[in-house]
This record gives structure tokens, sequence and C-alpha cells, in this order.
């Protein structure tokens, strides 16, 4: 019997299947100050106990993003180790703070198959959860990948699309229990904007940019324990080390603070593309269009709809050409949720 | 309104300002982890907490220079972000240790202002203090930078020039509560010199050099949540990413390990000088000549003043050319008081 | 007196000599966190509390390897600085899992001698001992180094070759208190195969390979506090900074979890060899040979030797050619035990 992990094929699944991913962690505060010491983020919330303490929470929990990087990571080997493309994101809600000493792992269901025409691939459709040491659900997305069939005369299975809503409703989010923006600080937390001072339709430029160096997305993507070969193995990509997704994503969110320092807390992820793959020498920049504002029953808490996208030059606020495709400079374009004091 | 921070220019500054820094910090093992990583510190007090026990502290602290990188870097966005030059340190002072589990926050005093003569630049004179989680000031020193003016029709302030004094006086260094040295474990720091052992004037070639690499200078100065653009972004600089001088004195510290491994605690900062830019692919090394030593009244602790000169290559001992100015090779001449068993 | 660290030469070791080495470490949830980011290691038994205690231990230990590179940088200022080459290991054994907030330190005793016949260099053969806070033995090991004399009119001393096992007998392994793996859970731990799925003269290739970059190395080999200057300073070595051999050894006994992600614990190390240098730039890949199994006394607990080879390319599963001497691509030669659920 074989012995390593040749990862699954698109026959392989099955809608309604429930795949168990391996390798729970437990986070601490080295996971929190590798984050921080690998993208600049310097949300005051996830960077102080006493900021957290008085904004409501027993603690400063780990960054949000690390959070969904741990839990994507561990979908990696059952998800993602054949795939061709990841093609989107979900109905993403951030449901507990996740705290140094907890223990975190995912499992993801298969809501959906789709065969594409070539009969070479497939659209495979999951919907993950990471989960705690208490069993409680901490996060959960959809995703879906286009995957390699291996056994090109496996029959198509039957196509189930999921009815996907495109934005994740302001009433479902979770805000975390006890969060009070009443007595916010925005000397400590960087910057005067509060929810009120930003506008539907207003775009930022946050000016500053980051070039980044190989040993930092393999530092960052092992830490997640994404073990795919492409982010690692120069000899199987003669394109060079193709840079993780999440890698870009904190990136961009980290250099959102310059203009949405008091967007504190990621609770909703509503859609995300990797418009163009990004590699080491990268100069990474970002820009945000606000796309939405709602209120929150939390005291002084706002939700806004955030447009984030990072680019590796070129202009602010230029995302897609007369086709709608995404031009070249751009590498992501996330929509998401965040909580800002009001 | 721009959500973005422009940073303050010199006619932004006036004397008396208070500046309340952003985004506090909480530090745990996961920030000393990466200080280890990131320069060759093997200061036992600092790596130990059986050994900082036997020397009366509760538990070993943050390295005193992490925590002095911690305060620093969260004056960057207020004080330095529009600066052309970082001119000095005067007066600094560690005044309790920093444990894992503090939060720090920084503020800055603006303690004098003097227009260039070009009335385009002026220097700005800032004292700057870290605080705990108890609103106890753990270090404090002064730093003096020269910053644009934005607007040149901006009248110039009236000259204030603070009265610094050149060197913190031993008297004046603040010894933390119960450190004990008299039954310091020579075999277990590494070096059998003792405060005795050391003589005005002596010089010491620290042998070691460490080349840095683009990834880690980053990491580091991203830890400390110093944002400056000049750091991160190869698109910015065509000359390369500048590295934050900050980690040019870890580094040279870190190196004095070999023959200073006694050197425990700095406690007193004296000035400081960065002679010349330090970019990736420098081999850095270090050497110091001992300036002044004193009593203290803590059992068996010593102070010493050294000068800490870090090079880039060419010999050691040599810091001037006949004109005064630092020769092209040192990057780095620092003042400062540390504890020594006696 | 010279103050700075010249290292022993040959003529400086003798036979029943205890090196106590300097700088103890307290190791937390950090060095952990930096472990898992520098290397793809997953075997959940490290990296999840839940996990561990699930297992019978009280939490999750500081990986493996990691306590032995802690154990081992310390022993490098005593033993290896004017050390011409790493020649073997042999004895080793794990005696007691490290936990976050144990400290380390390590003594060897000189436990053999023998000049070569060209009279300027000898082998030294020392026994390591790491031990925690209580003084409890947490490991030990036999190393042997060739190294410099520096006067070479210094006698030869007595010729004293100890007698060592070739294989640390399996009886003689010590399984840490409490292991139970008779509630293994295998979808957690990553793979299905249990000891019994594996024979003796199986081989497997590990598949994935890793590209290491310099930032990388250094930052691993600081973080042991290894300051060994041929790894860290460009201008002492013009071929380039050599590679920590831990450094290689812990990227292959990481990259060997897909195939072997239930070989959770490393107890003993019968030997080793560094075959041939390793420099940045290079794909580490590897493949391990089962080379013998055996029952242990814990619930579900069985023992498998490994042999665990890391190369820089060419085909898995050559080790050596005609005349014995390893093949250029092998860089790494280690056999080792393993507790693996049964």
């Amino acid at each position: 019997m074989a012995k390593t992990n040749p990862g699954r094929f698109f026959e392989d699944y099955s809608v309604g299947q429930i795949l168990t991913h391996a390798v729970p962690r437990t986070v601490s505060g080295g996971e929190r100050a590798l984050y921080h010491a690998l993208y600049p983020a310097r949300h005051a919330l996830y960077s102080s106990d006493a900021f957290a303490s008085a904004s409501g929470l027993p603690a400063s929990p780990i960054d949000d993003l690390a959070a969904f990087h741990v839990v994507f990571g561990k979908t990696v080997p059952d998800v993602s180790l054949n795939a061709v493309a990841n093609l989107g994101y979900a109905e993403g809600r951030w449901l507990l703070p996740v705290y140094p000493g907890d223990t975190l792992r995912s499992e993801s269901e298969v809501i959906g198959l789709k065969q594409n025409s070539n009969g070479k691939t497939g659209v495979v459709y999951v919907r993950t959860r990471g989960l705690n040491q208490r069993d409680e659900v901490v996060m959960e997305y959809v995703r879906w990948v286009m995957v390699r069939k291996n056994n090109l005369d496996a029959p198509a299975p039957e196509t189930v699309v999921p009815d996907l809503t495109k934005v994740v409703p302001a009433e479902q989010l979770v805000i975390p229990d006890g969060l009070d923006f009443s007595n916010y600080n925005f000397d400590l937390a960087g910057e005067p904007h509060r929810w009120g001072d930003y506008e539907i339709g207003e775009t930022i430029d946050h000016v500053d940019g980051v070039t980044i160096e190989e040993a930092e997305h393999m530092i960052a993507t092992r830490l997640w324990q994404n073990t795919a070969k492409v982010h690692f193995d120069l000899t199987f990509r003669p394109d060079g080390r193709l840079i993780y997704g999440g890698h870009v994503i904190s990136m961009a969110r980290a250099l959102s603070f310059n203009g949405l320092a008091n967007a504190q807390m990621i609770v909703g992820l509503n859609g995300g593309a990797h418009a163009n793959p990004c590699f080491a020498g990268t100069t990474v920049k970002a820009w945000t269009e606000v796309l939405d504002k709602a209120d929150t029953p939390a005291p002084g808490v706002g939700a806004i709809r955030l447009r984030l996208v990072a680019t590796k030059g070129g202009e602010p606020f230029e995302l897609k050409d007369e086709n709608g495709k995404y031009k070249p400079d751009v590498l992501l374009d996330l929509d998401y949720w965040a909580l800002m004091p009001q």
C-alpha cells in the first residue's frame, strides 16, 4: 500500500461527503508574534490585551486572518492538492474569537460538484468549518476549486451547484460576545476615522507597499501547515514558487491599516478572487472601496463592507478591463465585512 | 477627508506638545523567540527563567533592546515618517524590566525645535516614554530627527534646543528591584570575565559576523510595528530597502556577546549615531571600547559604560577619519551603560 | 586577557573532562511556532494540546528535534568551534518530553580522544546531556567531531575510543510516562497507516521538496543559539554559508510526514552522517527505509527504526556508490527510533 498522500481527485468527491482534516493546532503567543512579524499588522484589538479588554473581550484574540489561515491550511491535503485553480470564496463568517491556548481543527462538507465539459477537470464546492477544543465552530466559509480527474473514464457526477448568497447579510454577522466600542480609544487605535466618516463608494489608496521575499511567504505558509508543494519546491515549477493566496490576503489587509485602522475585526467574507499569481520580488500595494455599511446590536459597533484589492503596481482603483477581466496588475479582489467604532 | 496618515511635518510640531502613539502591544514568549531567531542573542538573563530567578528577578525579561524597539516602533508614524535623518539619542534609561504578558505603549513630548537655515527642514527633539499596562514608565529616551517642512511658508518656530546630558550619570541608572549578582554562575553565562576584569580604554574585537538578508530585517522591523516604507518597499528607493537602524543595534549588541557575555542588562543609552546606511547583503561585525565603570548599590552588580561600534568590514577600532567624519565602513556608534557581575 | 572565545582545540580536551555549556534556555510557544514556520512539521502530537492529551500526555511537547537542537546548540562553543568535521552520532535517547516553560541546559563528558596520524587534528568523543530546570536529563547522545590542534607540538593523548552500540536496543528506549495510543485518532493524525502496516525493508519516497533560503536556515540556527560563524558570515566562506546539519535533519524529518505521519515521537538516535554540505538554494527531498520494528510496554505503542535520507535531487533510494561512498546528492543519512500507534 502506497504510504504517501496523492491527494483527492475530482472523481473521489461526492456531495454530502464529510472530510475530517488532519493535524489539529494549538495556537499561542508564538503564532501571534509571527503573524505580526510577517505582515505589517497593527489593528489594536489584535495587538494589545489592554485594548481588547477595554473593548469587552477577555484578551486580545489571534488575528482573524491568522485563524482563517490555520483553518484553511488543514484543508489543503484533502481539497486542493490536485487543484488547478482556487476559484472563489463565499458565505464566510467568523463566529468566535480564537485565543492563545485554543486548539483548532477543520472539517469540510462537499456541497457541490460540476464536471467541466473537457472531461478532465471539475469544480468541487466545500463548506469548511473550523472548530476549537470545545467543538465550538469558530469560523466557516464556502470555497470552490477546480480539481483534476485522475481517472478520465470515471463517470461525471450529477451536477450540483450550491445556491450561495452573494453577500452575507449584515444581520447574520456574528458579533463577539461582550464587544463594546463605546469607550474606544482612537488615539491608541491609530486613526480618528469612525464608521460614520466612511461613505459608500469611497475609495482609499493605502499608499504603503511591501516587497515580498521567498523566505517570508514560505515561513508564513508553513506556519499554517499548508504544505502544497507549489509554494515550496522550486524544481516543481520552472516559473518560481507560487505565493499562497492567503499570504497576499494578509499582506493587503495589513497594508489597509493606513486608512482603515479602525476596521478592527473581520467578521464576514463575501467573496474573493486571486486575480493573478504572485511571486517573490513583487511589491504588494492595496486599495479599498467602501461597498456597504450596516448597524449592529453591539454598543458603538458598526459593520462596514469593504472591497480590498491587492496590486503589484499600476494605478489604484483600476480593477478590470473593458472585457470584465482583471487587469494584469491586480492580485486579489476580496469582499469582506469588518466591525468599526461608531 | 483623507483617511491615510501623511505623517507630521516640521510645522506640525510645537514645544510642549504630547504625542500619544498608537497601537499598544502585548508581548509574549513569541516576541522573545523571534528576537533570538533574528539576532544571535545569548545573554543568559534574557534567555533563561532559571538564570533570571537566580539573579533575583521574577522571570526572564524580554530583551532590553526588544523593549526599546517596541517602544520606538510606535513613535515612527508620529515622529519620523517624514524624517530625512535620525540624528541622535540621549538620556536613555531602562526603568523596569518587561515580562511576557506586559502591554507596552508609548508617548512623546516635543522638547525642542530648530528650523534649519535652508528653510526646508528642521530638527525635532522628543522625549519618548514607554509605559506598561499599569501606566508605569518602563523606559525613556530623547531622540532628535530632521523632518521636512510641507508648507515652506510656515513661519519658523522659536528655536528651543534642549540641554541634554552627554552621559547618563551612573547614579541615575535604575537597577531592577531585587537584582543580585552575588551568586552569578559564570559557566552558565558563557564567559569568566567579571566587571573587575575590564579596564577603561580596553577594546574588544567581537570577531563574529552576520550577513544580513532582506527577509530578516523586514521580519524584525515589522515585529516592532515600525512601518516606515523605506524599510519595505523596493519601488520606493532605487538603491534598496534601507535597514532599520535598530536592526543594526541589536545585531551588534548580540555579536558583542563574544567578549561581553556578562554585560547582561542595558540600563542606559548615552548616545548613538547611525553613521552610514545599511542594506541587505552587508556582513555586520562589531567592536567595543570600555568608556567608564561605576559601582552600583545592588549586590555584586557593577555598571560599565561601553562604546559599541558596528561595521561592514574594514579594520576594528577605526572610527573616524582625520576630519572627524565616520569612516565609510562604520554603521553604528552607540554609547550605553550595562550591568555586570563584580 | 583576551576576552573572546577562541574555542577549544584538540589538546584542550582530556578524557573524563566535564564541560558545562553556557546559556540555559527557557522555551515557550514561541519556539514551537517558529519550528513549525521553519519546517513543514505536522506530527499531531507536537501540534495539538488536545491530541497530546488524548495520547496521555499533559500537553503538546516542544518537537523532539527542537529539544535536540536547543541541547546541541549549547555545545557548539565548547565542542565544535574549531571542528573540521562532525563525524557521527550514537546512543541518542529522548528521556523526557520538553514542555513550554521548561528551561534547558547542556553538559558534556569527554569520553574518547584519538589523535590523527597527521598530527594536526584529532577526534573528540563527547556524551552530551540536556537537563531541565529540575535537573532531570531530558535527552542524551554521543557525538564525535574532528578538531584541529592549535599547538602542533602538544603531545598526543592516550587513545581512548569508546565502545558505542551501533543501535540503541529497543528495550532501552524510554517511553514518556502515560503515553497511550489505544484511542489514537488516525483521521486527525493525517494518515491511516499503523505500525503493523510497515514492513522491514520497505522504502518510502516522501515526494515533497523544499527549496531552502539563506534567511530561513540562519533564523533557525540562531534560534538554537548555535553561533558557529560558518553558518552566518558570507565573508568567512567564499563558497557560501554552510547550512547547519540540524536544519537538514529537521527539514527531512518534517518532509517524512508524508508517508510517516504516525511516526509521532523520536525516542532514539542510533547514528547519523552529514554526507555532503548543504547551501541555500538547495531543494531538499527525503526518503525512508524501515530498518526494524519492536514492541513496547506502552498501550498501543510500537517502536519503528527508520533510516531517513535527505537528498538534493537525484533518484530516491540511492545512497552509496560501489566504493561505499555516499553519492553526491545525499545530504543526510540518519538512523532513528520512533513511536507509532499499533
